[in-house]
């Protein structure tokens, strides 16, 4: 059967997740119901990452079969109008069966935004993770760099995570400051389950100065769960991109982050 | 009674607007509500800006009189902890009662928010102006420039428009291109009814070359609103900043917009 890749977009808030559960409201079933409406048939989607519930995403890829024909435009356009207004599927493209939307992927990247103030941002409110006092990202920055290359990252696992190895290898973690906000951004072959959210709070310790980069060393080490910070707050983490070898034509997320943000 | 200012940001998408109506959710009253618990007596709430149902605040300003005395972070505190997660004061500060937040403010400054793109963006939805196709921001800023000045605006006013004069004095139109998004930064003395949607309308049927800044001359000058361009949707509008005299000592809204964006 013929196999096409889709482009997903989603504010996660109202969802529990990427993942099909029974009694929840998963993107994945939204996105399944849409594509079924134009393929006249049912279909199932595989997507690149399971994100958690209340987690967005400006790059989530995904593919299924179908035996339905339709033109670029008709799959695009059909979809979105049976989508709610909180997912959108942004690009849509016949691949070879060679393409695997979760084992194809050779890179994902993450990006988390804090907004530190002594009070909310309404316009931010599930966005957004919110911290009263001002973190310094100079020594988050320096820290970071224990982080990077391929180590067992066991201490950044959450208990349910049901990766067969904790070995990664993450190719990025740079902090910035934009006005009130710390965007972060985290790149690796690939993530285990709540590991850009534990990184980040462990990042947010040092960031309070109660750690520093010698403490991360230490838990990095210890491959025990326990010994880091807390887990940064699903609203906070974007899955931003996921890369593909070039032969499978996949496309760039569109430019919803402007590339100088 | 001792006056006290206040900065308030909301997201409006839940909002009917900051005024108090029958029969609907306004910001006004939610504020007015969490004020009056932390004054332990009733409050009534004036603001520099009825904002519209649906428009978003970062620099709302209002003023508030009571008899009840708490200091600064009590107020804060106080009144964002009776609030619903869409609506925060950003800061309380003692006035005289010179002060009116409606009639001290000498200027207002709108930021609109224009998305393009084939398809929509879930994570701007009720944020944006969703257009499906690309504007040619050169014309529409060149064109931005005939409404510059005081002029009367009576072709950029909502029918339901309630000011005394449609006599405005349009001190900023500027327009920049930010990946995906138009940013149009719009300041004024006061603006009428609708007056920044109604603009930006005009300016979009430029940006679409179905018109152009001689157009636009000739919609100012009928002082005719049927003239002129759609009115742009509410979700893609903030009131950004309200400014006073410098002897009022009310602070700038926070930097939750960066400067450079």
């Amino acid at each position: 059967m013929p196999r096409l890749a889709i482009g997903i977009e989603y504010a996660g808030t109202a969802f529990c997740g990427w993942q099909s559960q029974v009694h929840a409201c998963s993107v994945q079933e939204a996105v399944q119901e849409a594509v079924a409406v134009v393929a006249d048939e049912p279909v199932s989607i595989v997507a690149a990452g399971r994100t958690d519930a209340g987690v967005h995403s400006l790059g989530q890829v995904g593919h299924f079969d179908t035996k339905a024909q339709r033109d670029e435009r008709a799959w695009l356009l059909g979809i979105n109008s049976n989508l709610p207004p909180d997912i959108s599927i942004a690009w849509v493209k016949p691949v070879t069966d060679g393409f695997h939307a979760r084992y194809s992927a050779i890179e994902r990247t993450y990006h988390y935004l804090i907004f530190c103030r002594r009070v909310r941002a309404p316009l931010f409110h599930s966005r957004a993770w919110w911290l009263r006092e001002a973190l310094d990202v100079g020594a988050m920055q320096d820290a970071a760099g224990v982080l990077l290359g391929e180590h067992d990252f066991s201490a950044f696992r959450a208990a349910q995570c049901q990766a067969k190895s904790p070995r990664r290898e993450l190719r990025a973690l740079s902090l910035r400051r934009v006005g009130a906000f710390i965007v972060i951004e985290c790149r690796a072959n690939a993530f285990l389950h709540h590991m850009v959210r534990n990184i980040v709070g462990s990042l947010v310790k040092i960031g309070r100065g109660e750690a520093d980069a010698e403490w991360l060393r230490h838990v990095l080490a210890s491959r025990d769960r326990r010994a880091g910070g807390v887990t940064a707050e699903a609203g906070g983490l974007y899955l931003t991109r996921v890369s593909y070898p070039a032969e499978h034509g996949i496309p760039d997320p569109a430019a919803v982050i402007p590339d100088d943000l």
